[in-house]
């Protein structure tokens, strides 16, 4: 089986043009086929600003009325995603955007039923892999921002990072499936404000070891929950760790990887 | 040869989502290969006074500074695009949302060395037809906003109406190519103030007899110089009319059908 890397890169990185060129530089280098996946948080947030759309967020989820998924479907589907792809071709990586809408790449269903109303915020329901596949064996690069729909014209805001998991997912009956989520720190870490204690490889026993003596702190459990469940569902490795070095998340000499 | 419709639909319509839904119904209808290129000038002129970005238009061309650019590429790649695409699933017509950056569909060159600076405009170099083939075989309609690249990292505004003539020049050599301008007007007419007098089928004898008397509108003459281009560039037939009634259209029924 060929490898595909899926990596997801949060929004520190994006509101920075040389580290996101440096990023984009190393992501054309890598070899064999990929996906990037992208977030966009603060762009999205300013541009709200400026437009005076008060924005709401409730545990990291941003709430999206009408005008706020407005903003972020220019903003993540039109100047990021494009800007991204434009860059990639320069470094002769051919390239292409997308949200979850096109190709139907990624139908997702409205939250419903739960305390809060997140608006037009939308879960995952299915991956169109086979046009992933098709893309992928043309030697192009799919860069999908987190936009889906419901198969019913509306678009929907969507978790970056569960976006990349169900492409790896779905990707992995045809390819050996590396997922990558980039991240502030610099992998999981024994100590949580200490970058040097970075724990190189997680696999069920010790992540069970680590969480009993309260060693990995409560905010990545959710995260390394679902990179176990990813793996789970056929992804063969799952690396966390900082965009800045993407050849050593790849190679094992920087972040976290985490296998069955 | 298969017949390929290449469809391009102005600001006008966008405005409008009735009309705009009720064309892309009518576009979800028609048989065969299609590709879809929009406008969309008053949401980004909106957008930009909302930013307070100035606007300047010269001879109906957007002088685009970087921060228009950013509007441009929000609204016409991400928001209409999107929207478009995201309608177009609903009525299951799968189709795709691209820019020229994508899969390095349009790549153009920086209109410079004239007198007016147009900015981060671009004039068409070549369109990857190859790619647009692959999508076309597997039933997704294009789905084109007029954003190119320049294959050096930089995004560029570029004309609509140019990216649908080169779209359907570049695609002649595999289909039978067909290129619908839609338009304010119900075609080409005797009498501009009149859409009672359309002009049904316009042939080089007639254009020529029609300007030598006077009766061709000076704003017409170079959209039509410019479809007999694309009818010497091998495209088969060029169609101008309302968007209002695209079956019409195709059919000869309604609007002005330009031949050789």
């Amino acid at each position: 089986m060929q490898t595909l890397t899926v990596i997801k890169i949060g929004g520190n990185i994006i509101d920075e043009e040389e580290k996101l060129n440096s990023f984009l530089q190393q992501l054309a280098d890598v070899e064999g086929h990929k996906v990037l996946v992208h977030g966009g948080g603060k762009l999205a947030t300013r541009l709200a600003g400026q437009l005076q759309i008060p924005q709401q967020m409730v545990e990291g989820r941003r709430i999206t009325d009408a005008e706020t998924l407005k903003v972020i479907t220019m903003v993540y589907a039109g100047y990021i995603n494009k800007n991204i792809v434009a860059s990639l071709q320069s470094m002769n990586c051919n390239s292409i955007g997308m949200c979850g809408a096109d190709g139907n790449l990624i139908l997702a269903k409205k939250r419903t039923g739960t305390e809060i109303d997140y608006g037009f915020v939308g879960d995952v329901e299915s991956v169109n892999s086979e046009l992933l596949k098709l893309l992928l064996e043309q030697h192009i690069v799919p860069v999908i921002a987190p936009v889906t729909h419901n198969g019913k014209g509306q678009l929907l805001n969507t978790n970056a990072d569960t976006i990349a998991q169900e492409i790896a997912k779905s990707l992995s009956k045809f390819f050996n499936a590396v997922l990558v989520y980039s991240f502030e720190k610099a992998g999981v870490l024994e100590d949580a404000e200490d970058d040097n204690t970075i724990i190189p490889l997680l696999n069920p026993d010790l992540y069970e070891s680590l969480k009993k003596s309260g060693k990995i702190f409560a905010g990545m459990i959710p995260k390394l929950d679902n990179a176990f469940a990813a793996l789970h569902s056929g992804v063969s490795k799952v690396i966390i760790g900082k965009a800045e070095n993407l050849p050593g998340l790849l190679n094992g000499s920087s972040g976290t990887s985490i296998v069955l």
